[in-house]
């Protein structure tokens, strides 16, 4: 798919200039209006998924050898949640993912100088760690796909899903703390702390689900966001710096990008989720909507204090597959559309500086720019 | 319980003479026939319950700090699993468990001339790592007690006791990321390939019990008290090998010892689980018969091709309570309670061999092995 989006190459922008990515950035949140748009993927676009390309080929033979080590059963369902095989252990040709995570970390030792080859095994560490979380996530929230296949835990039982993921957390510490580069234990450190940021996270996320829809706050929905997508994108840039020698300040920069580039791409998510094209998002349409999930634009509508905003809450705890487009519309006038394509600009802006305060020389920013904007004005 | 155990010192051992310890052993197995028996309970045990209340002395105060670091509601889940505190915060004065496994690594380091106190965050690591476990088995198997209280899972709910369990697992290896020792690097890899063992353990362990009496052989049984309970005491033992900066095969070993001393234990709670009084087990008589529990000794009565066993074999896929003392004298009759006593006297006296490889010295050794026996010969 994303071959196929990249081969549409119109309006390309200078990656060297990052503060004119700004308005670009918001230019792309806006032109998701009309889903599946192909226009603006530029020069931009196709660095990014050039470096996707890249990190796939590097990290996947870590990735691969190291789930290859883990025990029997672990390492079954772990390679059918990766799509490496069927159920039945039949090799599959299946795609692990987009590789956006180990991309950052790559992308991040570059930019400050590192090389990319020596940080391998953090990318594999945090891709790993992203893997686990999905695995023990859909056994919490019971969700039964997952890229265009069933659930681990649909095939082989709860069970099995709570311990492949609790191997994979462990192979993840296990991939840093075999790592010789000096970096490994710093890394580890990080990865530790951002997982637990992670737990608490899905959990605030469970809670908020099963709270009534005007007991949620946006203040809260945005610190779920930041915890359980922010968070690990963070981790995976900080994870690049610590690998390329960066002292603290240039860390903790790298981590603030990337945790403000993930809320972007969160608060983006979130508007395709309701407005996307299915056979892109690969999800019935209104799916978010009939499951009554609290995103964000739902959660700004909500809280708007408009009338829309009221007929929403109306609607929305009993809210059926004939009512869906009433839904989204409703939302879309309350504002909640356009609240959350203002919000991803204007975390794009944050992640803009953050990125510029760690690495001031634009031309060695290009990179991980191209993939924040690359995730941030996605269409499928 | 142990304080009362403690105070009777009869039929003291020296501890310097390790070859001894097996018969010694062999005779505390047999007198936990009389459940409840208070003797032979010497100067060794008295050793061992010192260093367990150094141990929790030592290890405690790292604990609640790395459990106090954890985010809201982990660090809430956590407390209440560790008895530290009541479902609604207040603090409670639980103790957390006996400590045997930090108890193991600060021994194992002093035994290999290293200084325990330098060892304090790898003991805590492995508590973490053993209380990670216990939160999510708990959750797989259904547990609704433990430590005299009721499971996380039937507190928070799955999510949060799956989350709490994930997060405890990244407290464990950040305890050892952050430690300044030479040696955490080695010991946070040994810790995560010792997690992976212990979660193929436990998916083995569910996938036996979900199969009929007659397809469990007692190899599968001892292969999944060996990742269960064998992995993580030699995890231990090895991690304070490690802290004393012993060399491979004295690292090894000393896992080797803990292994064999875990089967032990496994053996002899089994035997306990089926004979111990009810007032000291903490369970109501029979309930791992009445939950048709695969233990050992059940195992080795059903696959003896005993008149006794078949009698087991019909009697125990439909056990009433009535029936409870009837499945017990069969497994006696068909030998599984001897077979497991002298399992576990072989398996002391194996522990003991490895002691002797990894510290030549008996006087060095006496409080690993005081441990080792204590943990084997209780009757609690």
């Amino acid at each position: 798919m994303s071959e196929r989006l990249l081969a549409v190459g119109e309006a390309p922008h200078t990656v060297g200039d990052m503060r004119g990515a700004v308005p670009q950035a918001r230019g792309a949140v806006h032109d998701g209006r009309a889903a599946g748009a192909e226009a603006d993927l530029g020069a931009g676009s196709q660095e990014a998924a050039a470096l996707l390309d890249r990190t796939r080929e590097a990290v996947e033979p870590e990735l691969r050898r190291a789930v290859d080590s883990l025990p029997g059963t672990m390492r079954r369902v772990v390679a059918y949640h990766f799509g490496w095989e069927y159920a039945d252990g039949r090799p599959a040709s299946g795609q692990s993912g987009k590789a956006i995570r180990p991309g950052l970390v790559l992308a991040a030792a570059r930019a400050l100088g590192g090389s990319p080859t020596a940080a391998v095994k953090g990318a594999a560490a945090v891709e790993l760690v992203h893997n686990f979380t999905l695995l023990h996530d859909d056994v919490i929230d019971r969700d039964s796909t997952r890229r265009h296949r069933p659930t681990a835990w649909t095939v082989f039982g709860d069970a099995d899903a709570i311990l492949a993921g609790d191997a994979l957390q462990a192979l993840a510490l296990r991939v840093l703390a075999d790592d010789q580069h000096p970096a490994a234990g710093r890394a580890a450190a990080w990865v530790a702390s951002c997982v637990m940021e992670l737990c608490e996270g899905q959990h605030v996320d469970t809670a908020l689900e099963e709270r009534s829809c005007d007991q949620v706050t946006l203040d809260e929905c945005l610190g779920v966001a930041e915890a359980k997508t922010g968070a690990l994108l963070g981790c995976a840039c900080a994870l690049g710096a610590l690998y390329a020698g960066a002292g603290f300040d240039e860390v903790e920069a790298m981590d603030a990008f990337g945790r403000e580039a993930g809320l972007a791409f969160q608060l983006i998510d979130d508007v395709i989720g309701i407005w996307g094209d299915p056979a892109r998002t690969g999800k019935p349409v209104g799916a978010d909507l009939l499951a009554g999930k609290k995103s964000l634009p739902v959660v700004a509508a909500l809280t708007s204090g408009t009338a829309a905003g009221e007929e929403l809450a109306e609607l929305y705890p009993r809210l059926g597959p004939a009512d869906v487009g009433k839904a989204a519309d409703a939302i879309d006038r309350a504002g909640g559309r356009d609240w959350a394509q203002a919000q991803a600009a204007d975390r794009m802006a944050k992640a803009v500086a953050q990125l510029s305060r760690a690495v001031p020389d634009p031309e060695a920013a290009g990179g991980l720019l191209a993939l924040a904007e690359f995730v941030t004005r996605r269409s499928f």
